[in-house]
């Protein structure tokens, strides 16, 4: 079991806690604010919610936390020390002359230091080798970035560093030179002071800003950052081309502040060299077809969330509807043919790496379009806001054909049985005339209070049995009611 | 049905053309490129993979799109005309000037420009107003960001603009006043532009640098942009509390350029407040936690891709799994007892907005155990690749009890009969001792060529029949071969 030590709590010293206490370390803290484990109690509540369901397979044991009285005790016998005090110089001083007079000599001190450079901490430290910046971003416990900058540090204790940095989940970029205020936090200072000159010439207000920015580069930055981004979009012809077309706009007159480096031929090549380096193993079109894949992924994932440019999908949709089958109530509808429920496009990320719908999809699409059934017979978000709603207890799945992303589907469902609590349907799942699978559900009618079965309102009922009687008039179809390892 | 002209093919001109013909209108394109049509063609084919799947209804039967000679044909009778010629102002007022000669008076003109200003776009046309700034993202079909820049617009065309924009999933971003570059190439020539300094003065590569985009603020700017992070960032204390701590920072030499707007009691105030009019209906602690799902979400969906920080995921993962029981094989186990297939924590983009776990999530769960009783019988990554795997025919899940997320699950998985190429599992989900749910599943082991089956190698019918014969040792399970609708 290892220890690590955290200098410092507040909302970055805090989110350190989490990832080492969430990946199984011991943490002792030391902070003098009264306040401290109440605020790292709260980063850790947050933590616990988001971080150990990312992972595929569990976590190891929570360790335990402690606080100390003095940075001391916090960093005696420790594997780790993460110093994240206040920006002010001679507080990182004082800290470190304490942390180094009890830590062992072969610890990490990682600094969270978002502008002093390694050299700077340094300065009058017992052993200065010791010292190394280890910038997080914040949510700590989730994001994995960390600037790692080492002047004059220790080859073993930077391995170490950066080896234990991966094994939290973390991606140690171990910078060339030290330079004040890292990589990161330029970009975020230049974006910075551009947004405070456009909400100052009142061109555009915070959110209409923030607009501008999940809506666009932000989810293309959440993928593949600036250089592989710019890359695709020089095409085949590569980034020598991007920048022979780009680079000059450089040298208009569009921000605040022109200082460019000159646009020499040797920097060209440096960039072209580098971004090969990077990229070269994909063409430019295998490139955007990952770029898609991943926008789209991105996106529905927001949608799911109905948050930025996903909840502007789901307004799309909600339009879309309108006046349509897809928009359709119980009273609009035959009672005696099957239900349209869904009428869809195979997305990119329902698909696996080659190209065919995922086993899991299916029910999510069966699942949706009994969403889409409930709404129809008035179990809509406004009736399950007021407290009820069906749950499913049973689902048979069958799959008679595969299925491709971009493939036009239509689920046609019918209602096997409908009576008091009680809601069994069967979806049929169509490629035009091709059948791809068949989804049975046996549903209930619950309390979202209680979570136990009871009876739907009367107009939900009624709307239920109509199509029950009227589907009833139908011939039965293939599969119903079958068990797994029945005979045909 | 209602029509576009698009005059400037490329990547920018495809792209709206694919969103127009994706969305149901007709498109009328000019572009004197011999290549024009194989380009549009190349980004039409990008567009139709991806857009169409976005949202969980189809979009209307698309549109027919017919090439023509001269810009005249092109734009006769068409409701909107979108320019994306060449960024050069004499190309700009040319291309006007024959379009306004025969387009309607009413139809929108939008241009693609990302430089110049509306009023230097209207300078000498016949119908000033007609023309307006739209400008849009690469990949065009997929981001939904347009700036709208209207200077002496007609209000009843922009407001045609907006309808139009939206009706295609576009979010008109309306810009209040003209400024050069707009407002998102701004920031993206901020960064640019101290990135070529960083790439120039060796501090980092470009990969590097799209690292530090890609697994930090990139992921962040996605769903919230700038001024709402930090609203999150400067916690309770809110807006102005982040300007007080961080506005000093921005007068440190951190940028080869430092003009920035002096930091006014006012400039505080303003930003102060308009946050409040864009975030203040949430708590930060609400805001926390909807970030925390949106990045969840996200790098969870980056992790399917196997793609920037989900790679780093599952590279992670790999490791998690080695000298556990997660990454055992058939012959370090038991034969005679159930297989853990499963030991994972219920992630927050599995729980619908109660954080119970969805119902197609359970699915997910119980294939991605069968995923991992196939790497334990030997039908591993490799195996595959040589073109043999199992296909699920048939699916069977009871729902017995709910789960939330961050809860602990673990599968155990039997035999129920294995031989030859068939393959029939039973997976029962647990939270601790309690039972959640099980997943009965029919797989027949096919050939990945000719998608038929076939018969397995002899290693993995093997290890299948050996723990088929152990588990027939065990008591049979509750709900085993049972159909929906029979008598318990």
């Amino acid at each position: 079991m290892k220890t690590a030590a955290i200098i410092g709590g507040g909302v970055i010293g805090g989110g350190w806690a989490a990832r080492f206490l969430l990946n199984g370390w011991d943490v002792q803290v030391f902070d003098p604010d009264p306040q401290a484990e109440r605020k790292i109690g709260e980063v850790m509540e947050n933590a616990r919610r988001s971080l150990p369901g990312l992972t595929d397979v569990a976590l190891p044991a929570e360790g335990t936390m402690r606080f100390c009285d003095t940075i001391a005790e916090a960093v005696a016998g420790v594997d780790w020390v993460q110093e994240s005090v206040p920006e002010r110089i001679e507080i990182k001083h004082a800290t470190f002359a304490e942390i180094q007079a009890a830590c062992r000599a072969d610890a990490v001190i990682g600094s969270s230091t978002s502008g002093f450079k390694p050299s700077e901490l340094q300065v009058g430290a017992m052993r200065p080798s010791q010292i190394m910046v280890a910038h997080p971003f914040n949510p700590v416990y989730l994001l994995p970035l960390i600037e790692l900058v080492t002047t004059n540090g220790d080859a073993a204790l930077i391995e170490t560093a950066k080896t234990t940095l991966e094994s939290l989940g973390m991606h140690p970029l171990h910078l060339k030179k030290e330079i004040d205020a890292h990589v990161a936090d330029r970009f975020l200072e230049a974006v910075w002071r551009e947004a405070l000159w456009l909400v100052k010439d009142g061109i555009a207000t915070t959110e209409e800003i923030d607009d501008a920015i999940r809506y666009g580069f932000g989810i293309r930055w959440a993928q593949m950052g600036l250089f592989e981004t710019y890359r695709v979009a020089g095409g085949e012809a590569g980034m020598k081309h991007f920048m022979a077309q780009f680079g000059p706009c450089l040298k208009s007159p569009w921000t605040k502040l022109m200082d460019v480096p000159e646009f020499t031929e040797e920097l060209v090549d440096l960039i072209a060299g580098q971004s090969d380096a990077q990229s070269g193993m994909h063409s430019i079109r295998e490139l955007e077809r990952i770029r898609d894949n991943n926008l789209v992924t991105m996106i529905r994932g927001l949608k799911a969330q109905n948050w930025g440019a996903g909840a502007l999908l789901n307004r799309q949709e909600a339009e879309m509807r309108k006046g349509t089958v897809q928009g359709a109530v119980a009273a609009d509808l035959e009672a005696a043919a099957l239900v349209e429920t869904a009428h869809r496009t195979v997305p990119l990320d329902w698909t696996d790496y080659n190209g065919h719908m995922t086993e899991s999809r299916y029910l999510q699409a069966f699942a949706d379009a009994t969403d889409r059934f409930m709404t129809i017979i008035g179990c809509d978000a406004e009736y399950i806001k007021s407290g009820g709603s069906y749950f499913t207890a049973e689902t048979h799945i069958r799959h008679i054909d595969e299925v491709h992303a971009g493939a036009l589907i239509t689920i046609r469902t019918r209602v096997v049985m409908g009576e008091g609590k009680k809601m069994h349907l069967f979806h049929e799942m169509f490629e035009g005339e091709r059948l791809l699978a068949t989804g049975e559900h046996f549903l209930l009618h619950v309390s979202l209070e209680t979570r136990k079965p009871t009876p739907p309102a009367p107009h939900i009922e009624a709307a239920l049995v109509r199509f029950a009687q009227g589907h009833a008039t139908l011939p039965a179809p293939d599969g119903l009611g079958r068990a797994i390892g029945a005979p045909r």
